[in-house]
């Protein structure tokens, strides 16, 4: 069976199906010219830390997507943040998301260079999507160096809601001082990007952001009452500390799963 | 002051020192030709569960790189495998293990191709190695593919001692199966390669070389007696569980440190 994006053929009843569709992207990536050597390494990181945690979604991270689907549908102007790996890993899963929840869809790199925007947003537009921002670069992040700085002032820079998976520590605490409510995806939950996180997610980029369109489909119809309600059901500080158990104890620990 | 290669200029007393030179030494490796893609990612792995173990070389780690220098002196012919890892990260570490143990050095890759093949005996030889075995490959390891088995008959084919740091499971599992005395470096104690390990080293390999080559200074003169003493001291089941215990629950649980 091919997959979504029809870019590989690995039958989904492989045991090793999710990670070796992971690996395939990455290398494309890679090959595409918008995954970069500190990307590589990044997901490397990733690997181990699901490894870990049982390459599987936790309950509080399935929680934490739900809540992440509610700030999404609740903000007046959300923005879907991607990088060269997110790019690589989910360009399609991210269309879906932006189109299920309303949000603008923005590149911003750790290591902005022209053609890496420019590869990056024609990869996004390949698998679907409209408008792709961060080419315009006319705002900034207070607190960040120049180019970690840059963002488009009609993007993140006005955005009430930002979902930034994979954001390096410095603009994660950077963007989280803005008073915008911060989503990070991030396997690592004694990072500061996921520390820095109004909602952290602890999972897998390639299962979380598939989980949170899954949850906001089904909250599309959702009145404000019920969505706040999401909201309250999450703790964040919980989340974290129920992530980094599992990973620590080998995690079958939580709700006897 | 400048590190032992003279090639990047980091103060010692930085915090995060060894992490810099390490990343520092990779970026070069890549540069270099030596450095594949899955070594960043495999490097990203390392990363990960070192950031867990704490950064620090644990006692069992200690005694396990005591254990493999005795092995090394103790042997008939000893031979240091190198990948592209290996060179990039520590590739005069390894001349100095090599010299302090009689050890014959051999590039083997588990992404062979000539040219990276060369490329690494280059930079070892850049390094001060005398003679680079690997590229004959006149002898292969049983149970593996062709290009994952060839190896040189009169380097680890002829070996009864291999170290093989950063090794894939499958060819540390079938290296094992030769009856030959196997030292695995590997910062995963539960990886295949560690558990295929006569002696598993569970500590970064930019440590561990290093560490090795001074207990074989230190033991240079011991007799066979004081060398098999030092074998019976260490018991590789209870390190592995030692450091899955350490990276499980946040480390320092060894030894009261």
């Amino acid at each position: 069976m091919t997959d979504a994006d029809g870019d590989v053929d690995i039958p989904e009843s492989h045991p090793r199906y999710e990670s070796l569709l992971t690996r395939h992207r990455i290398e494309a990536g890679v090959e595409a010219g918008i995954t970069s050597r500190q990307g590589l390494v990044a997901q490397g990181r990733g690997e181990a830390f699901d490894y870990l945690l049982g390459e599987r979604t936790l309950p509080s991270a399935d929680a934490a997507e739900r809540a992440a689907a509610a700030h999404l549908l609740l903000a007046d102007h959300p923005v879907l943040s991607v990088n060269g790996n997110v790019a690589a890993l989910v360009p399609g899963e991210v269309v879906d998301l932006a189109e299920a929840t309303g949000s603008d869809i923005e590149v911003n790199l750790f290591n902005r260079t022209d053609e890496r925007m420019e590869r990056i947003a024609d990869h996004l537009r390949e698998h679907g999507a409209g408008e792709v921002k961060g080419l315009t670069a006319d705002g900034t992040i207070p607190g960040l160096d120049h180019e970690r700085a840059k963002v488009d002032a009609d993007g993140i820079g006005d955005a009430d809601v930002v979902l930034v998976p994979l954001e390096d520590g410095d603009r994660a605490e950077a963007l989280g001082e803005l008073g915008k409510v911060e989503i990070v995806i991030d396997l690592n939950p004694m990072s500061r990007s996921a520390r820095a996180a109004d909602v952290p997610i602890v999972d897998n980029v390639v299962r979380a952001v598939p989980a949170i369109t899954d949850h906001a489909r089904d909250l599309a119809d959702a009145d404000r009452g019920r969505l706040e309600s999401v909201l309250a059901a999450f703790d964040a500080d919980e989340a974290l500390s129920v992530a980094e158990r599992a990973i620590r104890e080998g995690g079958d620990d939580e709700n006897g799963t």
